[in-house]
């Protein structure tokens, strides 16, 4: 288990947060995640078996942008 | 059949908008609904039978404020 932080840009509300938790909490190996539209923020907690960038292409099928950060 | 317009505070993205429409859309005499985070407006098309008071408050429970303006 580790964690992860990425940049995230494009969300500006609760309703942004919440696509973002939903579509990185459907990948195997996430334990949980902490995500602040404000700081354009997203922790992942997760097993090491996780690619970058699998999370980063959940957070662009929730419709934003992701870098590791 | 009246078009009315409300001015909404609070919303600030596509979610925001939806969350509007969909409270909106569930009053019964409600025929369209045009909204816009950008502008902070709603037009609803709509029954004369339809209260202000019935579209302000479905607006607050979807978490926004809204006035008629």
């Amino acid at each position: 288990m580790e964690s992860r932080e990425y940049k995230v840009t494009g969300m500006s509300c609760g309703h942004c947060e919440m696509s973002v938790r939903e579509e990185v909490g459907e990948i195997p190996g996430v334990e949980s995640i902490e995500v602040s539209a404000k700081e354009g923020r997203l922790v992942v907690s997760c097993s090491e078996s996780v690619a970058d960038n699998t999370v980063i292409a959940a957070v662009e099928e929730a419709g934003y942008s992701a870098t590791r950060g």
